[in-house]
């Protein structure tokens, strides 16, 4: 049995719909166990109206509830029994826990995650996005942005990660590229430079440099940059494509709904693809245990994924395959 | 009468491609009059055969080219009879030259534009490129490329910059965006941080950081960001677009071929809009001309948007406009 704490408070959407995605987890994966931190009373009168295998969950009450409000190490201190604090030290306490997912504040995640289940190999842990670039090409952004202002030696650790991520998703022998202004080797900031010189003599299968312009195309199964240069790359792709599909959708708004019908059938099904956010979540690498983290505006659907993301983690031994990509240091 | 130099060697292209472009553009705009450089007897034996209107046009030949493999400095002393420094000397020499278009060796460009034609106001050059966002607004990235590592200060010089030249295209007070990794005024690298406190002092209408992905939606006229966020940021709105393109096309390759004309019909218009490169260039803001370059693989089409950029700054009087922000100081 994979068991994932799955936290549903502390999102836009309320704990009943989020719940469904949880539900509709399980019943896809019959070795799956899930964790339901939440307010129990209201959680199981919605779950009496809803098919599932009981065997498969356990709902654990929850009376404090954490807001993007919170100060991160004020709610540490004081949220005890909120869903996410108390999930993640159920984390900690048994070791037959995979992982944990959660839709709440950003920084608390992270803060109460290294504080909680502590850093893995003493390296600070970084925020990653699996996105699927052309022909569904999956491959990781590390960092995405737990860490803005990186020495070139951060960078190694980030390689590190992502490989022990993509390998958890199959891939043997990752490659390795650093995002920068150009291809070439002497392209970048000082920072890109030097991490450039110590990713090649550290053992990964480094390709170089790659462009914003090449990273869908999935010239390199990890991208490493820092946490500033992530988020723009991440969000840049998000936004570009959600206006290329508004446009679309603008430049046929005078067509026929036949016609409207077809277009849809074309770009309905690609447009998820590349709305991260909805479709999963970041991954906290680099502590004891995974943590996936849908965004605050997440649905059922969203929380469907991240548990999917935590699920395969833990079933693929994303902890160990870390350690083994530090082990090699 | 708007006298514009055109660099015709240097390209992937031949000139008597790209000459048609300059062609066009001055078949367009009766008060424009180009000056073109490149191999005198090969472009009037080719313009013997074209109709345009002599009284626009002068060809001056130059019997050196400069490739992507000539050192910027070697290239800038050695090579004084090829199209791109003739060209920069003519618009130096002749006061009533009002800009020079190329679309020769990025490198070579940048620092000869800065020996030949001199800093505005005794600031470092960037680069900037403009694109249409959301329902076709025009927005700005200062800089693209061209200053890697920056201090905090520069970024006020890249507002002013990015100010002057949304000016030129009408918008009277621009407001003005970091990029940074998250909305809020906290959010950043230290120097974005710094950059943020010191353009709310001076005078611009700042709006505070802007994320990647809200870049496009138009939120700011100009976003200012150093040369590598700049870089990263266009290039992944380059390359996201092409890829859902090229993923619509291969998700309707089953479809009827009057499907295909439909769908062609509504994604066809609307892909120039994101592919920068093809459609315009980039502006070297800084010098004492405009300088407009186009990427090597430009084609007639580039010369023509590149040409017409080039007009536009000079009619607009991009560079007075530029010293009234500096004066501003």
């Amino acid at each position: 049995m994979i068991k994932i704490v799955v936290d549903l408070l502390g999102a836009d959407k309320p704990q009943t719909e989020l719940v469904l995605g949880a539900i509709r987890a399980i019943s896809e994966n019959k070795d799956l166990y899930v964790y339901l931190m939440g307010r129990k009373t209201e959680l199981e009168d919605f779950l009496a109206n809803v098919t599932y295998d009981e065997s498969q969950l356990e709902i654990v009450d929850c009376t404090q509830e954490i807001t993007n409000y919170d100060d991160p190490v004020d709610a540490y201190h004081d949220k005890t029994d909120s869903s996410l604090i108390k999930g993640l030290k159920m984390c900690r306490m048994n070791e037959d826990i995979g992982g944990f997912v959660t839709c709440g504040a950003t920084g608390v995640v992270l803060i109460s995650s290294i504080l909680i289940l502590g850093k893995l190999n003493a390296t600070r842990p970084a925020l990653s996005v699996v996105l699927n670039g052309r022909n569904d090409k999956p491959f990781c952004i590390v960092d995405c942005g737990a860490n803005i202002d990186c020495k070139a030696d951060r960078f190694v650790d980030f390689a590190r990660l992502g490989v022990a991520y993509m390998k958890t998703l199959g891939i043997e022998n990752p490659t390795v590229a650093t995002l920068s202004n150009g291809i070439e080797a002497g392209k970048g900031s000082d920072v890109i430079k030097e991490a450039h010189e110590l990713l090649e003599k550290c053992g990964f299968n480094f390709t170089g440099n790659i462009e914003g312009k090449e990273v869908l195309d999935g010239n390199a199964d990890v991208v490493v940059c820092d946490g500033f240069a992530g988020n723009v790359l991440l969000k840049s792709i998000e936004g570009t494509a959600k206006v290329v599909f508004d446009d679309i959708r603008r430049a046929a708004a005078g067509a026929s709904d036949t016609q409207k019908a077809q277009l849809e059938a074309f770009i309905g099904r690609l447009e998820p693809k590349f709305d991260y956010n909805n479709e999963g979540g970041a991954i906290l690498l680099g502590v004891k245990k995974p943590v996936v983290k849908g965004h605050g505006a997440a649905t059922d659907k969203t929380v469907y994924n991240t548990v999917k993301i935590a699920y395969g983690l833990a079933k693929n031994n994303l902890v160990e395959k870390i350690s083994e990509e530090f082990e090699k240091k």
